[in-house]
């Protein structure tokens, strides 16, 4: 590892504006920002539904439009094995014309499915070597290859592929795949993709903030147009996390969109939002629902609880969204217990609305310089029912 | 069983004009006709979506809205056991603020889907106690109390609570079962209704035309507003069916909207248009769809066939809906492959569009009088394709 060219690239990453992201405003460490891409641009904070297998699962795209969601997400592994991304690049010329999405795509790298799905997984420093969960079948993803798929996906943010080790992990263990994750990333960065893609770098190193910030001042020697945290919400207590984010993410370069994997709770994007990330994306709002759980102003609600049986309410009443102004808790609570699954795409529905504009609020409070304020009236409310119904 | 008084009410049931429908245009025994309830006018002929646990699977009322949706089917029995009638007419003041559709809904008896579902039935002249397919619970649902549930569901249209044999059945037994329906019919007319319902009388008689002659001949001297065919597409052959059509539907009421309960496939329904039948019910559109069959006007075509994988063409090249306007054929097979939901919903809400968009070019071919001349261009689009990919 060579020191002196990482500090003089460093210094350009955490200072150079650029054209693909601007920040608008702050208030804080909260930030507002824009990031541009060929299809079209991303006013953060911002939540990405999962779309992981080129579906948000219950919502058609017209959904996903309506609730105004700017940005999704597809998982890697999945199109990688399903229908493969040299179907999807011969049908849909990538992922947003075979699924008829005209907005921003990210895709991730493949890696943390890898780990979380496959039967067998072996690491070396070439890649990683896996059974597919569905048919047993055995694949390499390398840096490489990662980078092959997603290019052929045609996502507008492509992740670098990057070890993510679980928590808690020795500092040995942090130390290997930080290192491994800078030599993947710059493998990332030597493979062309199409030029409308933008790479983001993915920053680990647990909880241990000064092997963050080396992992993080490695990456910025690299071309990328935005960092990732990646490796939290991966084992360590919550309050662990939401520590290391307020020490750490407002050291990160301010000229590039921050993006949080995998998180989370609206508590922990707002608790996020405070220490300075700008992208979030979890399957949290789109799997509950179908567990029967509606994301509320005052807390989550299971849907499923007798209590409900007869509320004409709906399931958030603060809430604009089309379920709201149509559908009761009464009936939400039937179509669930029978088993329809429009309970799922009506929750789903709901859930997506209220993450979106809960984002929406957030960056206009951002811009009048009154997130504190903003952040505690939704604590308050937010965690006022969890306390009386759940 | 009088005969005088039968001949005279006969006479009046089938000259009678009435305020709630009117036949508007005729094109050979075709007819195109409107009848007016509380919730809106349906202009017939027409198709009814069902939705047997107060949704339509896989679709919104949003989604019903969009493709044309006029009037929906309901399910006695299902809504009975779940969420109970009683919820229903608490929570909403009925089936149409519980599910929150403001157009016309027609719920059925009941008795059908006891004898469908029901784990054990035991028929007396007092009506039909059974067991629940659900939980094993005991119920006796009389003609008396699928008026009182019909009664509290709170439907536009109410259908009377009859006897349907299985075919073949002997004459001996069509005999009984048509004596059962009528003496039910008459128990059902006693039940008052609420002010805006409209209660339609079931003729039953197998194929046997003058069974059913006899049957319609006595059910005319009860005030119905409706007159519905029950008892076909339950096990006999579907030539014989679609001859019995012929032969019987033109000599109904011809003041009267005439139904043909559970039928059927788009051929099914233009072939009882023909013969004169006005509103149609039947899940294939939905069934089918969970099972990957989209219905196309070059006939029915199975989304999981392997040369669908990279077809780039819409499930039906000519059809207008939001569906085919946006998604590909390779796509929705994708996602029916790895088993999303919304595979589900694109098909049913294709399908439904196909069976609703059937229905209003019938009805503008029967107003220039052209039903013919449609329905022969009809029949060799959508049978051509039969032959070719199923």
């Amino acid at each position: 590892m060579q020191t002196t060219p990482q500090k003089s690239s460093q210094k350009s990453c955490f200072d150079a504006p650029n054209a693909f992201f601007t920040l608008e405003a702050k208030s804080g460490k909260a930030r507002a920002g824009i990031f541009h891409t060929a299809h079209g641009s991303v006013q953060t904070p911002i939540f990405m539904p999962v779309g992981t297998r080129a579906s948000v699962k219950t919502m058609t795209q017209e959904h996903l439009e309506e609730v105004g969601a700017q940005i999704i997400l597809g998982n890697t592994y999945h199109l990688f094995l399903r229908p493969g991304e040299q179907l999807i690049e011969r049908v849909g010329g990538g992922l947003h014309g075979f699924m008829s999405w005209k907005k921003p795509i990210l895709t991730d790298s493949g890696g943390f499915q890898i780990f979380s799905l496959s039967a067998l997984t072996k690491k070396s420093e070439e890649g990683v070597r896996f059974q597919s969960h569905l048919d047993g079948s055995y694949h390499l993803i390398t840096p490489e290859r990662s980078m092959e798929i997603q290019r052929a996906l045609g996502s507008d943010i492509v992740m670098a592929f990057d070890e993510c080790p679980a928590l808690p992990s020795t500092k040995g263990e942090l130390e290997q795949a930080v290192a491994r994750t800078l030599r993947w990333a710059k493998r990332c960065v030597e493979v062309p993709l199409k030029s409308h893609q933008h790479l983001f770098g993915i920053i680990q190193g647990g909880l241990d903030k000064d092997l963050r910030t080396h992992c993080m001042n490695e990456l910025c020697q690299l071309p990328f147009s935005g960092m990732a945290i990646g490796g939290l919400s991966v084992g360590e207590k919550n309050e662990e996390m939401v520590q290391f984010l307020e020490d750490f993410v407002h050291t990160m370069p301010g000229h590039r969109p921050r993006y949080l994997m995998g998180v989370g709770t609206p508590l922990d994007i707002m608790k996020a939002v405070k220490a300075g990330v700008d992208m979030f994306d979890c399957v949290l709002p789109s799997r509950n629902a179908r567990n029967g759980q509606g994301i509320t102003s005052q807390g989550p609600l299971s849907i499923k609880r007798e209590e409900f049986k007869e509320d004409q309410r709906p399931l958030d009443p603060e809430c604009e969204c089309r379920v709201c102004q149509r559908y009761t808790r009464a009936y939400i609570r039937h179509l669930y217990a029978v088993g329809e699954y429009t309970a799922g795409t009506l929750l789903t529905y709901h859930n997506m609305a209220f993450y979106l504009r809960l984002m929406q609020k957030t960056r206009e409070a951002i811009f009048q310089d009154k997130f504190d304020v903003f952040f505690q009236q939704f604590y308050n409310s937010y965690t006022q029912m969890g306390k009386l119904a759940n």
